[in-house]
């Protein structure tokens, strides 16, 4: 097929992961990859199994990520980025290796469990001179992107208050116990990192709201909680924000609230007007200037603009979702790797940085009784 | 007309008050009351004028509050009750006036400006045995009375988290230098009380969190913002609610929210379910249980419960309202005033000192930087 | 009270009725009405007894529609108008005796159960000179209104295509049989008319499409269902509708499918723009220019037009609803009355004319197989 | 790569044309197609330069379809199936050629531009015994399928009325005339066919009906319209439908409606409860039954069925749209044609037919002056 393929590795993404199809998707949906290694599962031989099943040849079926990056490196038709889709805990480790080993890396978030080895990942990244890109799937919708670009062309004024929510109740029973997938890991604080549902959500809403606001906060007051007895990290957690602007904002990201499933949501208000997003119904961005009738924007539709056009793969009114908003993060990556763009909005380990230090500002609001922390 | 109407006399509410006259077509809406007295405006040649055209006899068409409840006190044909929709910092001196002149009341919130007189009129209400409404208009809409039914009947199991807010965009501009209606006095410390946002909206939504969910927060911790610069009062409130059995909560309130009206709403979860409401789509409560299809219950309709029923004057998909709500207000102290009911939902000087409890808690929290507060 | 009441009479309305009551909710929303005699009941006694709940006096709680009007027509202090709610078919002879007995009339829809007896009734007011006022409640809805306005306007260009539904599964089964309040006489040809469908809910939709466009169509093609088996009359119609002006349209009336409960709407499209509007979430009117986004007009709010801000009591996002447009209605029959108006746009007999010739047209078109058919 | 990726063929789709774009995404959603081979573009220079970017190696990149089947059913390594994405006219000598030349097909709808074509091709798929796939996406949506296994199961109980539409407005202007990509050959007869909205989006809501109904209507009366001055096709049609089970049912399909994308639903009603859906927000379907709350059921989430869960790629709440519906069909066609799946609910040659039949009734009805008219 095309001579401009960019060759990926991928780490975990085994049979039964989630994450894993999707950024198997992802990377096919505008054929500018081709996944062409893996060390797919803990366990070797199934790892092996699966990877006949992608069309990964035999001999790049790996037993593990330390083999699939000493041996890739010598290769002369080796892997240009590794895909990191592991729990947690393995990604600083995994991308440590792949980047001193000249790889490029394509990483799932959280980047790191700990702030400590973000900063080191960054550092790396920054002394290598690679690539790195973080998955946070928000930013890749279209109308994400053109509520970040009206922002940035002032259409709502100065920023007054940033409100996002990330939602679902797939953690609202001790499911866990039970041992349903995903579940037992991503409650466990050795393999998810000690947040719990500020890492696992938090952190995708916490960079939302930077994405599309432009600015960072610089202070939290984080209350987390657990409310499913017995879970040994946090399912719920209320954070307050503020912004050297003066601006306000809060998260509110809970994984225990029956009837929620990826309750996703923006609502960022200036002086001007408002924008208004959910994850549900991402086609439609709500315009609300002071004094005007609400507007409903569609991707592709009148009142797009060109961040939103230019991730549309269809015309507005054909519903795009999940799967293409994460394809345009691989799209962004193809655009870097190829060298057809200096750069993108794809997330870049300083965003991992960003959300290690909110899990660990969260994590210190709360053990002092939920006060003012400043954020890195 | 009907022997039974109710007689009532108004204070406040002059011939451009919003809620005078929402007041005047509520009691109207069933028929149970009559206005025949009014104090109506604080020019009282304007009052007199405005009062003919209601139809008050010119003899009970009073220069003052004062007046209305002295002259009042001597006729043998006395109002049964005095209603007050003035100013905030008015509330306080009617209402005890008219108790102390053996008048039930029917009051707007908040009830006072201070905790103080918050809790000597409720001994008040104590120590004669008058009847005390305070018009939380929120209280009367059928599917907000079917969710706390649906809560105090174990529906949604334990209480995790009650999420309310109550956003509005109305003072998203500095209108109070215009003058604009209602924006002077409301933003006036002196006149609408210490709390801006808080006292204006933020009362009604704690009093909608606990008339719902059926518990009171034990705890908060208030952020309260001046985001219109040169504002006298907060316009911005975020705040963090703790419940005694574990639940948490927040609340937002906000008046300068572009693109926001009276967006009231609550998101209340348990362990087993959520029920969730938005006053701009009153006739709709989602009921989300754990496992199963979303529910949209219909006011009056399949699922409805005997309060939301009792609350209805059409038939479910014949849309209800604002009015409507305000009118079950009246009703309730209809058939409490009138010997048909011994108790009703209607909230009483205990809900207004509740309020009062919360604007203090909030004020207290705010200048100690944002800390945990008890209330009350 | 106030002098310049409108003293009314009602024939039916008795204690169970729906539609009385909500005509007397209506005509006591804005105080200009008062209800001094009655007819309420076929049963004499049981309509005195409800009568006096109403504070009708004793000597003005008639026995028989005939008794109120011969003896109301003798008293110097006789009503001004008649409000007619009784069952379709005594409609004419109710309206035709008080507009010869020298009363105004306000009358349920449909006007009459024949065309005959409609053009008898229009021919009557237009020779006695007497008001007419036919309560198709939708029209009385602000944005309906605003949507009038707009469109008379030219808001939405050359009109295309106008398509209106009024859906209920009120009938789904066959209620009738089990004696269910309404269900009994709607679905009796004598006592409702011949038209079962087409003439309870597709009459109101047939007034509403002419309302909003301007526009009544001058041929119709109907085909008329009878979907639960056994019942007498039609449960479910669509018809065909072609204007003059070239634009097209449809109407789809319908008892009987599950998860309706009133379901109007209309959608009308011009060259240039469309509206769109639903009866269950009233306070909305969309607005969709061609090659901008959708834009959604509250009522009161930005965007709304002269009569929808003349037709609101409370500002925007607080709900008005079926009610308040019933109670519009009687607002502008009271300016009417009271000579403060000399013309608004409450239906007139001219509109039970129209009515009763779609109801023909229908019957007509139907018997013949589904044929165009001119109306009227 | 994959051993068991099946090899592929184009026709039609070169570089700006739209749905050619989406086949190719559809294609590698799952990672069962390869596209090795293509005629992709009128003009053979542009074809080649075309498909060397999409990695077609130059000696298959043909300058025609004919080319492409001769060449290709010579190669040992020749594609298994043929594409057809080309203007409506071609699809029938295409289909042809290429199911003689012993290849299966996957096709664009319409199938033909005639009923005669339509039939004779059926003819030749049922006598090669080759494999002819229709992509009629709206087919593939999870909730769409889900609808159709509901009401196979009984579910809403005996059908009553079935309701489709599909609105757009991107011809609500002539924009054929200023040349705009696709609007040209689609308001040309020659090579559109004679039915310009009942043959592009009609047969689509035609096609939906009955997959989802599970009955064909027998009889249907059109009426056609231009409502776009000196276009030469229709782009708005109103049709009822009659089934023999004694359903009744009616589609809209227009082209001209501004505010409208693709505004593609289906509202379909037994006796006991109703399903709706709308393709703007495919990810719900409202499930109506008698008596009970409206429930929401959303893809892969509780109350989701078989089909449904089959059809999807990610978790609920995680939107899926548009291309993933059309990857379930080529995920089917890929069942098929690999031998996993005897068969799978995709449309077929008769599918194809029956389009062909519904708008030859369509012409019929209407040149008849809008008569009930047989189907087929």
């Amino acid at each position: 097929m095309s001579q401009t393929r960019i060759k990926l590795g991928m780490v975990g993404g085994g049979a039964t992961a989630f994450i894993g199809a999707v950024h198997r998707i992802a990377m096919r949906m505008d054929d500018r990859f081709e996944l062409v290694a893996g060390a797919l599962d803990v366990d070797a031989e199934r790892g092996r199994a699966f990877a006949a099943t992608l069309g990964i040849a035999p001999d790049r079926a790996y037993a593990t990520y330390q083999d699939l990056i000493d041996k890739e490196a010598l290769r002369p038709d080796r892997v240009d980025a590794v895909v990191i889709v592991t729990p947690n805990f393995l990604h600083f480790p995994i991308a440590k290796a792949a980047l001193e080993a000249g790889f490029d890396v394509i990483c799932e978030k959280p980047m790191t469990t700990t702030l400590e080895d973000a900063e080191a990942l960054a550092a790396l990244v920054e002394s290598t001179g690679h690539r790195f890109f973080l998955t946070h799937t928000y930013t890749g919708y279209p109308m994400v992107r053109q509520a970040r670009e009206m922002i940035a062309a002032g259409e709502i004024g100065r920023l007054r208050r940033v409100e996002v929510e990330y939602l679902q109740d797939w953690l609202a029973a001790p499911v866990e116990n039970t041992g349903a997938e995903g579940a037992v890991w991503r409650t466990d604080p050795k393999r998810a990192g000690a947040g719990g549902a500020i890492g696992d959500v938090g952190t995708h809403a916490w960079n939302l709201a930077a994405f599309v606001s432009g600015e960072e906060p610089t202070h939290l007051l984080a209350e987390l909680s657990t409310l499913v007895e017995g879970r040994r990290v946090d399912d719920d957690a209320a954070i307050l924000l503020r912004y050297a602007s003066g601006a306000k904002g809060s998260i509110l990201a809970s994984q225990v609230l029956p009837g929620n499933g990826n309750n996703v949501s923006f609502r960022i208000y200036g002086d001007k007007a408002g924008l208004e997003w959910w994850q549900e119904k991402p086609e439609e961005l709500w315009f609300t200037r002071l004094g005007e009738p609400r507007q409903m924007i569609r991707r592709n539709g009148a009142g797009a603009t060109n961040s939103a056009i230019a991730g549309s793969r269809v015309p507005a009114a054909h519903p795009e979702g999940y799967l293409e908003a994460f394809a345009n993060l691989y799209r962004d990556a193809a655009d870097i790797l190829s060298g057809k763009a200096a750069s993108t909005v794809v997330p870049s380990a300083l965003d991992g940085v960003s959300g290690s230090k909110f899990v660990e500002a969260c994590l210190k609001s709360n053990a002092a009784g939920n006060t003012w922390t400043e954020v890195g």
